[in-house]
């Protein structure tokens, strides 16, 4: 708030000027006192001058009269990587305001490992001023392991180069837990930083409890978003983390912590959505779906729109944020219905900029894309044989993909060998798997066998590969691989499926090859033309192209392909294809 | 947290090195659940490591069994002026510690006041690595009106000067609502200048209602403590301030407000005492003695503790304060008993510093005492003629000072005459009232009448005088008046009762005439003095010498005398005595 605006907001409650709204007739939903109030709601431009029956009458520019329609703050997201949804930031803030969502903290993970500290100035120059708030936190581990070879690195110094800026309100999940609980300084030292810029180190500890998780909260970290039963969620409560209880594309935990969403548990409950896949966004929102199903699931509606706003801010200290009150900025969502939670008209900051679902105005983009996210996606030279495996033995590691799951398998295989190299067996759903640097840096070409996909012909690859996010590509034919790797390189990065040598499906992704400037519908065919062109090569996973993403992670067991080669992520290290000598 | 206090703590955590301190079968009261849990805590150095099951055994240099009794975090005084307690802040929190009061959120105003920001400076120095946590925020009203003469201005860029302080956690409340709610920038910047620095702007709105407290909210103003009423505190909470619950010495509000201190209200609520005179400090305690008369009244004992401690920290962000939990603060208090809450082990940062209501050790005391706070009664050359007041006409303006209350009138009274002079007339109840500037710039003299004490000879006067710490005086022959008004100035400041040119009892408060570093004890017996002097000479006021001290304060209705002269505090203007021509 500027002097000016405080001078007005002073002018507009005390009626010495007119206000630019007001809305006469509302049932405020009240996060402070979770109570819904018959109240009226007086604008200052950005802000809320004074909401109560004392303002019933007041002078305003605009006055609509709601007709006791239920009215919420503007909802806020915890925690997300707008990266899950393949597009820019204005195109998500575009998806999500009509939805009542008008702000979010995003931990630019993937955008981070890709193109560093420039690629996250570029998120923060995408990303400002829009009529979507959009916070930071500053990715903590990039890269993720010293097992992939990552675009970049960022270290204590380039993490604190970041901190300062207003936006940025953490260091985002510190998932190197294992890290943590040894006493590694590096890990220890990001989340003192947080703390030294009075910013919030964020976690992320699936499955810890007990001393371990003690351990990595004796550091000071101060959230977690990974619970995913009910013991687990009250434990961490009860140990102080602020919960956030997160329903995403890829995992879904809100109905298993459910009872734990109360109002008994005040400030100490978030809702975050962490991974939305563009259809997901499309089709169910973003934290507005939190808030739909927790009030279908019998929460109160009041407190499951806190957990959505107030919560979230105050975690963050996000200033005049989360709720109807003076001095807040007026972010305000008309409600159709309390309990079908569908907003009628969104508010960002006094301005109406949705209305019956839809944007009043398209959000502008940002500055034209720079050096940081373009041109991200450089191969070594190429050739059939790059993907030629050597005859190893008599068995050989192979991963196996689950449907719908990160996690992975690692089964020991005889290998089918042809001219003396290990080559893919369609019969016996045996595919090779390539997992090729893509930065620029050691052209390194992992390889490896994966079962799982089902495909009997072809290729299917991509540049989103959790969480150095290197080519990664599936595929019956190392000329299809080929072929794939190549039109990946010339559109700068994004997913395709290829067969004979020709591209059946792709969806160009040339920011950082990670995101596109395409609007959502556009991304969505796509998608939908690579999912059918999976389904005619044979493909049996319910969403081929994610659960590839995810085969270069090394950071979640059992077995991982990243560019350096297999990974046993139990033992945190590299392993050849054979098991024997 | 240091790097290598994280180290510890982790290492503490997981079992690799012993804690400094295991307490085994506490009771816990857990703040974020709020619920009661048996549980054991381990400690490393200043921090607590882990709490629960997982660490029953774990090595420890000193393992205590509690053997059930319950253990609560360190209690936080949401505000308050630790002048009001006579003494420096080791003083203070030698008082406190016992108690279970590891922090306290001051707002030095008086000493602002005299000693403005080297005043504010030597207030941090002297309260730098004390066993109590001691935070400010910086006094925000200096001077309270332009009708007086204090000893420092703080204007933008003093508050400013002191922001930047890790301890400083705010701005202090803003008192001059009248100001906010016209739009004077000066208030509204320093409201503004808080946010800047992602600190607090602290609120002061008593009585403020409807539109009026709307206003004053539309800055961002974040608290209020004046409340007085359970419709006044409710409305103040719908509208989102964080409701400071305040027991003073003063002005006692918990018994109103009780009703509103429920776990429904979450992070909501906070305790504070605002003032507390030193025989109060000691019969009754700091703010444990509002969570004591909460639990007595009904309030849950978890929510009444997480009012005092958790609500405050996170109002205010201080790091790892309030709460029992794994990398926050070692403030850790044994309790004999829930019900009666009297602390039987206290420890700061792990360190035990009290048991059985006494401290381990004395607080060691900051360093010497600069010229800020010292040689602060600079007194213009006064005689007995300084007091006379000209005969002015048939009808004069008199103040009556009214038992317990800050609160005072405006009387009309024919004065009584003699040689030419308006005299005290002690049969009528008449008594001389002087407030004498002691800063060293103007040396104004302002004279009045006043009613209400009953001194029948002698005069009593301090150079403790809301808000300007100008010295008051009243008394019966002008001559007791001087005598009075040297005493202090030798003294250097402080409290007297003198009768027929002798001194009766005194408290020298040499440091910004406000404060000594006597202990407490010694205070009181002294105080007990005064008091008996003040009963021997005729007084009939229940606290005379405070009620001497709000006599000057021109912010609070109706009449009042400051160095410049009589005040209309609802007109805002000065007022000659004689209300003819």
């Amino acid at each position: 708030m500027t002097l000016e605006e405080a001078r007005l907001a002073v002018a507009v409650a005390s009626g010495r000027s007119p206000g630019s709204l007001l809305l006469r007739n509302a049932q405020l939903l009240n996060v402070f006192t979770g109570t819904i109030e018959p109240t009226h709601i007086l604008v200052a431009g950005r802000f809320i001058a004074a909401v109560g029956e004392s303002v019933a009458d007041a002078d305003a520019a605009e006055v609509i009269d709601l007709g006791g329609a239920h009215l919420a703050p503007g909802l806020i997201d915890g925690h997300l990587h707008i990266e899950s949804s393949l597009v820019t930031p204005d195109t998500y803030a575009a998806a999500i305001l009509p939805r009542g969502v008008t702000g979010v903290v995003w931990d630019p993970h993937e955008i981070g490992n890709v193109a560093g500290v420039p690629g996250i100035r570029w998120v923060l120059e995408q990303s400002e001023g829009l009529p979507l708030d959009v916070w930071l936190t500053v990715p903590s581990c990039v890269p993720s392991t010293p097992l992939e070879t990552t675009g970049a690195t960022l270290g204590l110094a380039e993490i604190e180069s970041l901190l300062a800026h207003p936006r940025v309100v953490g260091v985002a999940e510190i998932m190197s837990f294992p890290a943590v609980i040894e006493g590694d300084s590096e890990n220890l030292g990001k989340a003192l930083l947080a703390e030294a810029y009075r910013k919030s180190p964020e976690g992320h500890a699936p499955s810890l409890s007990g001393r371990d998780l003690q351990t990595y909260l004796a550091t000071g970290i101060a959230s977690d978003h990974e619970s995913t039963t009910l013991a687990e969620g009250l434990e961490k409560l009860q140990s102080g983390v602020f919960l956030m209880v997160r329903e995403g594309s890829v995992t879904r935990n809100l109905e298993a912590l459910l009872p734990l969403v109360e109002p008994r548990h005040g400030d100490r409950i978030g809702f975050v959505t962490d991974d939305r896949l563009p259809h997901d966004l499309l089709d169910e929102g973003g934290v507005d779906f939190l808030v739909r199903r927790a009030i279908h699931g019998g929460v109160d509606p009041v407190y499951a729109v806190r957990c959505a706003s107030f919560n979230v801010a105050r975690h963050y200290r996000l200033p005049r944020r989360g709720a109807i009150a003076p001095g807040y900025l007026a972010d305000l969502v008309v409600l159709d219905d309390l309990d079908t939670f569908r907003a009628a008209t969104v508010y960002k900051a006094g301005k109406r900029v949705a209305e019956g679902g839809r944007l009043e105005a398209t959000p502008a983009r940002g500055p034209a894309d720079p050096a940081a996210v373009t041109g991200t996606v450089t191969l070594p030279p190429l050739t059939e044989a790059s993907f030629r495996i050597g005859a190893v033995g008599r068995e050989v590691r192979c991963i196996r993909a689950l449907p719908d799951q990160v996690l992975t398998e690692e089964l020991r295989v005889e290998p089918t060998v042809r001219d003396g190299a290990v080559v893919a067996d369609p019969e016996r759903d045996l595919l090779k798997l390539a997992c090729i640097e893509r930065h620029g840096k050691t052209g390194n070409v992992g390889l490896g066998l994966v079962t799982g996909f089902g495909l009997r012909a072809g290729a299917l690859a991509g540049t989103v590969g959790h969480d150095h996010h290197n080519l990664l590509a599936v595929g019956v034919s190392d000329r299809d691989l080929l072929v794939a790797c190549r039109r990946l390189e010339e559109l700068g990065g994004g997913v395709v499926a290829v067969a004979d040598g020709e591209v059946l499906a792709e969806l160009a992704l040339p920011l950082a090859g990670l995101v596109t400037a395409e609007p959502l519908p556009a991304v969505r065919a796509k998608l939908d033309a690579l999912e059918a062109a999976a389904t005619s090569l044979g493909n049996r996973l319910p969403s081929p192209y994610m659960t590839l993403s995810f085969l270069g992670l090394a950071v979640i067991p059992e077995l991982r392909l990243t560019d350096r080669g297999l990974v046993d992520v139990r033992r945190g290290e590299l392993v050849p294809l054979a098991t024997g000598p």
